[in-house]
């Protein structure tokens, strides 16, 4: 896929309105889904399909931009543990999904995906309030 | 979870005969399922469960690492894209999943954990010979 064919080159994904913070090399949005609450997305701001294609420098700072976000999900949802995940088969361009597991989580054991669900979005005030916890915690 | 709980480090799992190469922090290994064909597992030496608790260059030596195996996945593979992720929901020491999706995947747009599937595992023999040829991947 081309950059020019590319919803998060073209600005048409993640929505504005779920944007977290700028963090070097990418940029960290709140998820659409809230399902599992605090899922996170870490989209690179260029575009690029598989790790192994960027260099080794700008890999490490996408990897800090992604430790660092994911520490701050950790925190606010009081995760039990982090999942990380790069696909990319819906949309090849980098982006990472952080997902918090939670102490009360359906599937506990399980990857997020074994859990068909209904797709919760936040209410717009919701959202606000929850990428504002968010940017507090980053900016300690 | 400490360490002398943690079947990794007692060297439980992954199987020995599963080892496909050292690669600095970590080791690489065949995963026990091969339903999706070259699906490879990178297992941290030592017991750390989130990346963030990694300090830069380990974080990024691991990285490295994931990538390369990554890349060569990819290519003994054919994958038309690969996944990468970091659970630990069973197994809370860092341990990457590297699945490359092929081109006749049964879920192309869908992350693997949404196809219920028997698992497959591989004749000791099929095994040797596609360890043998990530090896020979890896060592280009």
């Amino acid at each position: 896929m081309s950059a020019s064919a590319c919803r998060a080159c073209r600005g048409e994904w993640p929505a504005a309105e779920a944007f977290i913070a700028d963090c070097g090399p990418a940029k960290a949005y709140l998820h659409d889904d809230q399902f599992f609450a605090g899922w996170t997305v870490v989209v690179l701001k260029r575009h690029v399909t598989e790790l192994y294609d960027l260099d080794r420098d700008e890999r490490a700072a996408l990897m800090d931009a992604v430790s660092g976000v994911a520490r701050a999900v950790a925190d606010v949802y009081a995760a039990v543990k982090m999942n990380y995940a790069l696909l990319g088969n819906q949309l090849p361009h980098i982006h990472w999904h952080l997902i918090p597991r939670a102490a009360d989580d359906p599937v506990p054991r399980e990857a997020v995906w074994t859990h068909a669900h209904v797709p919760r979005a936040l209410s717009p005030g919701d959202q606000r309030t929850r990428i504002a916890a968010l940017r507090t915690r980053l900016e300690r």
